[in-house]
């Protein structure tokens, strides 16, 4: 039990880091200074699971009770401050970066759903939510169309397929460390292939073509 | 009582279904893809009442806990996506719809904070939130120029007129399904009057013109 | 006691009153009606205090159970109405209650965060957020690059020094009304120093050059 929650924990930070760099990143991108930087990080990284945390009504959200989850936007600040002077890749690695806090968030936020005993319809939408939320306070901050309705992209899917999964396997009693983790993993492929080879999804009107 | 609630969900259901079908057209006009439209629709129509039940502090929001407000945004997205194809009255739609929603939220809104204590003046201002917030958070993620702070338009002010209606039934024990059932319906036509004939109020400051 | 929570209601008044003041006229530059003014000065005055009030747990946020906090708002939206009619001061003026907001809200809401047991890491997190917020959300709904990142201007700063004092202050059992007001004033001093004389922070990726 305790293991399971050391677990959960440390893939929830490692999600704040992964999303706290994609938004240091897109800091670096549009010229912010390096507290724009921390600040925009700390949004990203943490917005989503403070939003995920109020909805649960879980007491005061993990961000402003545990001092631990103010280390990854810091360390993401840092790190894109004194590790990257290339443009060229910026756009890349936000995607990778923002890919895995998708995949990371999308466990955790559907796992926390279930652990506060939302049904599994509301654990999904939770996770969804946890996922896609940190992204989209990036780009709407920062004044950007958010990725997530970009119509080139398939963006949402692997998100809701990931938090179906959880739900799955928590129904079957086979969630522990190993498949929780492997779904987050299957998450981040999906999300990194649908990008790199231009999947997408029908657009909002039938018949509507690009 | 349990024919009260069940009113007041059939209503609450109702304004998110016009929600979402504002947001799924705001998608379609923009380009988005169906899974896009799906996201806006649940944005717009969800959006409002989580920020209200997590204001009344009721613990988990309805749209987290009961699976039932899953299915007028998947509606909503199925609708625009098989129903609509001439893109020329999209702009008209959106705002019936959206007019339909700010009615339904600003009594639905204004009662939950009743039922939960409220005094009189925070139950106006949360049902006033309530009604805009849904399509506040469409139009700032869709980069669009919120409708509601548009000066050629009335749009808060119904919401206002509704929520202080409500109130004042509620006062004086004349709150039942008819009557804010009549509130709503004044809302809505007051909105698309005001629309429609381009009724405007005075500018942030004295003695300019437009 | 008493006093001490009277000091803390009119400190957060005053903030209200401040940011309210920085919304309307935003608004009025924008070309928006006086609802629309109304509305964003609400938003700009009570949406940080909300957020932090939804985050430490503390029942129905103070602007949603104390009618009082309607009345800051509603000030702000008349004086801005019949006082303004010069275009040329507003930036600068916008800029002077914006600062009185963020050094208010970073005292209050600092010392609500260690009312309610928050650690003081998190305290200062919650200052900051509680201080920030209500110009974040000003910017992003009026669809203005946030003031917050702007690499020109030192803004969260003032902020973040405003809040590590008053967690110092209560440590050492110093924090009383004249050291925390004065903490207010020392931030709002820092705040416009910095805007007067351009004062900057490096750039959020070493060796960029503006």
């Amino acid at each position: 039990m305790n293991d399971a929650v050391d677990v959960a924990l440390i893939l929830d930070l490692l999600g704040v880091f992964s999303f706290a760099v994609s938004g240091c990143l897109l800091a670096a991108r549009k010229g912010f200074d390096i507290v724009g930087s921390l600040l925009l990080g700390s949004l990203v990284g943490l917005g989503g699971g403070v939003v995920r945390d109020l909805i649960i009504n879980a007491g005061v959200p993990a961000a402003f009770s545990n001092p631990l989850y103010i280390i990854p936007p810091l360390l993401a600040a840092l790190l894109v401050y004194f590790l990257f002077s290339s443009v060229q890749r910026f756009g890349n690695l936000l995607v990778v970066f923002d890919a895995g806090g998708l995949a990371l968030f999308c466990v955790t936020g559907t796992l926390k759903a279930l652990e506060f005993g939302l049904n599994p319809v509301s654990a999904i939408l939770l996770g969804v939510t946890t996922a896609v939320g940190g992204g989209l306070l990036r780009d709407v901050t920062a004044n950007e169309v958010p990725k997530i309705f970009d119509p080139r992209d398939v963006y949402a899917v692997p998100a809701f397929a990931g938090a179906f999964l959880v739900v799955l396997l928590d129904t079957f009693g086979w969630s522990n460390v190993f498949t929780t983790t492997g779904v987050a993993a299957a998450v981040f492929a999906f999300r990194i292939l649908a990008w790199r080879f231009s999947w997408n999804v029908p657009l909002a009107v039938q018949g509507w073509h690009r």
